[in-house]
């Protein structure tokens, strides 16, 4: 660590309790059946570390020293997926969700205040339904310094709640519950938003390149494939689509906050693409500027003979979402028009 | 990072195929009928960092550097734990999966081989099944390093070889996959062990306090429960029970490799206990030791009115099990050691 000086101050030690556990609502719907279900890792590369000295380490609290010999080969930049596959199924491809930045796959599942969230929903209507978390994040895992080449970065508490269209932006956290400043009709569950807070992971900004690697793979091993994407994994999805146009058989974007190579448009002529933004874009110091860098972006798709369709939310009159508006209170409202628009592209049945 | 000299060398960029997709075995079983399914974050605490220095940061390559405040609250020591509660239920309480050391939640999905793993293995006889990732692990997330006071450790691939009983011990890996040393009748899918690799996660040794209050905090979530834990999560399981010994109603101890705290195993007396031990032990380095602590452990329990069975599944005519005996090859008649112990607690009908 470079830095000296700290103070890691104990705030609370009491934890946040979470909404609704087993969700309520959630036990009075229909089972779910599953064909079967499980996890892999995809990618990942061999990389030997050679010349480090040898380290003392106690593994446990008042135990005795053991040497540890950090050189030697390690498996790096693979990536985690798990999947459910329902029975019957009514989607004609596998959806793969990948999740933003600072996030894993725990994105996609139970909102936090205890809903069923986009990957239930979906396999609901008969998705075969594959989560991943993007190499260095959640299940993952993540390389040694040699590998990663920087030190992660960690978000704190107030920083999505200002970035995400959560509060009124820059300055909108309190400690205070009853201070935080949120925009009348705003649809995140903020009493839930320490839930949230729980799923946040650190991230590198070295690893775009393992990522996409990862991303390549997961689409070669299972084939053709519908592919959601959030926020930063708007770039994995486009590049992923760029790479492999024959297996991505239709692109959602949500929010998305990176994007693909320009260059390479033109091999998203055939890969049909949805778009969906939520609200409050326009009271916000950033995202306009990014909604503005994707529009671009589609525009130069649709200059190469491709097809982008666009959601604002509020103009088809849902109101109030946030940047991760698969946690909103109107979250089924939200997949549902995914879903509808799905069955048009002819992939769902 | 302290050290300064090393070299990162790419040995295969290939990626290791695992060894099957969606298990073709596992498609011929019945469906698994699901109540419902999801995920919540237990534990957790508010630090206050303060004092740092603002850094510049480059979020993309080639991207303009933006300035990174570190100082502020984050959310520290938080818990992911994942849940299938299938229908009929058939186990009286929830059955909550603790892993090992330098491993995630997945240890109990999928087998390295392709097969289904130990969560779906008890969630088909029908138990409500919690998987959780330690905190500092997998979806839990880590905590800056003011908080984590030490550098992570990273294991090598031939660690888990030498060290688990999948190789002969000290010097059985090598890279050629023919010079590996394998005893006879080894029940490790050895031809899928990249596929576990892949698995493995960094872990630090300075959180043991911090991964036991999340589980306690599990406890008092879900309430009275089956835990089953693994090497590592000996002592997180043992530990638990000491504290909440109304809450466990049934303590599996797959090859723990941690023990509980010997001034309170009279809180352990009407908790119900079955060790489980694989193969090899008496050839291994380590594994006599490991498991005699344990014995030392058991007979203090006993000695304060307590039970505890213990199973050598050699003893049993069953042979060639590693330490991660969830992933060998006979990993479905293990299960069934346990599932025929949990049938006499009665706590499954």
């Amino acid at each position: 660590m470079r830095v000296k000086s700290f103070a890691a101050v104990l705030v609370s030690g009491l934890a946040m309790a979470a909404a609704t556990f087993p969700a309520g609502s959630a036990e009075k719907k229909m089972p779910i059946s599953l064909q079967t279900m499980g996890s892999f890792h995809v990618g990942g590369k061999i990389v030997e570390i050679t010349g480090q000295p040898t380290r003392e380490v106690v593994f446990s609290p008042g135990g005795v020293p053991a040497k540890v010999d950090p050189n030697g080969q390690y498996m790096v930049g693979q990536m985690y997926v798990q999947y459910f596959v329902p029975t019957p199924k009514r989607g004609s491809y596998p959806l793969l969700m990948w999740h933003g930045g600072g996030l894993t796959g725990v994105t996609w599942e139970t909102t936090p205040d205890g809903r069923e969230g986009f990957s239930t929903y979906f396999l609901r209507k008969g998705w075969p339904v594959y989560v991943s978390d993007a190499v260095e994040r959640g299940r993952s895992g993540f390389a040694p310094p040699q590998v990663m080449q920087a030190d992660p970065l960690f978000l704190t508490i107030a920083n999505p709640f200002e970035r995400f269209r959560i509060g009124e932006g820059a300055g909108s956290w309190n400690d205070d519950p009853a201070k935080r400043k949120v925009r009348p009709g705003d649809q995140f569950p903020v009493d839930a938003y320490m839930q949230f807070v729980k799923q946040v992971v650190p991230r590198w900004t070295t690893t775009d390149p393992m990522i996409n690697a990862a991303y390549v793979d997961l689409l070669d091993k299972v084939g053709p494939s519908v592919v959601m994407v959030h926020s930063q994994a708007g770039q994995f999805g486009l590049m992923a689509a760029e790479s492999r146009p024959d297996k991505v058989r239709a692109l959602i974007l949500l929010e998305p906050a990176g994007l693909g190579d320009p260059e390479q448009v033109a091999k998203l002529k055939n890969v049909p693409i949805l778009a969906v933004f939520g609200d409050y874009i326009e009271q916000d110091a950033r995202w306009p500027k990014i909604r503005q860098n994707a529009y671009d972006f589609f525009d130069k798709i649709r200059a190469a003979g491709g097809k982008v369709d666009v959601v604002n939310l509020p103009q088809i009159g849902i109101r109030g979402n946030s940047h991760m508006l698969m946690m909103d209170k109107n979250s089924d409202q939200v997949a549902g028009v995914v879903q509808d628009w799905l069955a048009k592209q002819k992939v769902w049945k």
